[in-house]
């Protein structure tokens, strides 16, 4: 049976434009579609909302452990759930290359469903465009999210001096899933991305204190904290031994000469968070399965005067200390 | 001097990324720009809001008329426009292919200040990726539009017989222009793109009785019309010497062998109007610059039994008639 593809005649908005949203799109993702079949979706509105908008152009589309279709769901509901907002709707803004395997996009869609259905995610606008061959790799996808936001205003201004640092996962493991996918690395291992919604477990927190919180994707948990230091002028001080990193993740970076601290992860979040609250909140991440391994890392040491002191130190085991620098070069492009 | 041109590690979350978003972004788009720092941005909302994301994939990205910075402000706006709503926020998301000129970026950057500035909208989230050559058509731009529900319910459903269709300005001309510049045809004409914000005219027709709106974008008039009667099974009759249509875009279909009523419209908008107000709101339309050659060009015939005898009739000014077809095809692949 020969494979179907998109073609560019799928891209113009007519006939074969319908066959395969009505066709393909709609007969997966229709019963999460709201107002569909107009250009615009409704819905209501409480307050504030929170609105988070990505590309997602990752390589390759299929990964251990998830997919662009799940990635893009993840990370844009990620985005809302770290302003202490409840992801609710999406929209998916699909280009796909002329030629791009219509089996590949169905499963890129199931996907999507999946991971939508989970976070209770409607989906409230749709577009496809396609261009010719070379003028795209495969697919890439864009998601808008948008969620109510609660009474908990986390952002990066209410970071204090004192404040702990607490991961909620194991850093690195995305990036190193990726890299070796991509240049064929084979692992003796069961390696899998952490791709992973976080409001479930963030919502729990909307009654504790915390100052911030941010999913430390592109640029790692390095970029994170470099842009927290430099945002409030502070210092930030982190134990290298505490930060948890799979031991395959150690492996991978030892042996491609990767920095596991500013590799992308899709279900890890850094927060900031008051010393009398730490407890409490390390307690509630350990109890939802994607924090079992929550830790504090380090603090918010001191006010800087001078914006260039503003830096991230990393103490190892044996006292010695480096400056985490603030990612630089060609990391990995198109880590998601 | 060597022109600036876009690098992989600009892409990568890192120092790099950083420089382009503060140096390049943020200058041109800083004061438009709400909550700048955070994964996603937090505004107000009251009642419904509607939401539409479109990617824009145009080429060339420079075209008489516009550009495709304007052409994705004006596009997401008009999508919200249609539903009855008050645009208010958008989000960009930019793919942009490694190598791709930062001059041309900054164009772009500008062109999309300036309509976002005329139309009153503010930019709520921002995101860019770098794909590596040959991964991407030199740009891509994302723009989900976010607006306020009015009392209006402009939805198709609402469509019904006797109802008086309207056209608010001369179609095909985008399409045409896009057509012309690709494939290097030196028009002996000022020819531009008809891409404009539609907001503002229909604004001030909330007040009167509209069953339904749409703008005219992919598969132009055909595919509105085409896709009304099949949404409500109706027969829709149009009298083909009254479709406004400019002279130069009339000679380029000739020449080209192009249906204008399949063309692109960025600026045009359809609708479905009762007879009782058709009058008052061409009135209305006429008094805004955008709508000076708005006018009736038919009407919903009857209701029909099978929906393959949902179709669209053209008469022509010697009674002859012809089936409008839907769109098929590739018409004009990367049109938007």
């Amino acid at each position: 049976m020969k494979e179907q593809c998109i073609t560019l005649s799928q891209g113009s908005g007519g006939v074969e434009s319908n066959a395969l949203i009505e066709g393909v799109i709609y007969k997966i993702l229709g019963d999460i579609i709201v107002d569909g079949g107009e250009d615009a979706g409704v819905c209501e509105s409480k307050g504030k909302i929170a609105l988070s908008t990505d590309s997602y152009v990752v390589s390759p589309i299929f990964f251990p452990g998830g997919d662009i279709g799940k990635l893009c769901v993840c990370g844009s509901s990620n985005d809302i759930a770290m302003r202490g907002a409840k992801p609710r709707y999406l929209s998916l803004g699909f280009i796909l290359e002329e030629g791009f395997s219509v089996a590949d996009l169905e499963k890129i869609l199931h996907s999507i469903r999946t991971e939508a259905v989970n976070g209770s995610l409607k989906i409230l606008s749709g577009d496809t465009k396609v261009v010719p061959k070379g003028a795209a790799d495969r697919i890439y996808i864009n998601t808008t999210a948008i969620g109510e936001v609660s009474k908990v205003n986390w952002c990066v201004q209410n970071i204090q001096e004192g404040d702990e640092i607490i991961v909620s996962a194991p850093v690195g493991t995305h990036g190193a899933v990726i890299f070796c996918s991509r240049n064929e690395i084979a692992l003796q291992s069961d390696l899998q991305s952490d791709c992973a919604q976080l409001y479930p477990m963030v919502e729990s927190l909307h009654n504790y204190h915390i100052h911030t919180m941010r999913d430390a994707t592109r640029g790692g948990l390095a970029a994170v904290l470099n842009e927290w230091v430099r945002a409030t002028q502070t210092e930030i001080i982190i134990e290298e031994e505490n930060i948890p990193i799979l031991q395959q993740v150690k492996g991978v970076c030892e042996i491609l000469g990767l920095e596991a601290l500013s590799l992308a992860n899709e279900g890890v979040c850094v927060m900031a968070v008051p010393p009398s609250e730490s407890e409490k909140v390390l307690a509630l991440l350990k109890s939802h399965p994607l924090g079992a391994n929550a830790c504090v890392i380090g603090r918010v040491s001191h006010k800087v005067q001078d914006i260039n002191q503003a830096r991230v130190i990393l103490y190892n085991a044996w006292g010695g200390k480096r400056y985490l620098e603030y990612p630089q070069g060609e990391l990995l492009p198109r880590i998601c």
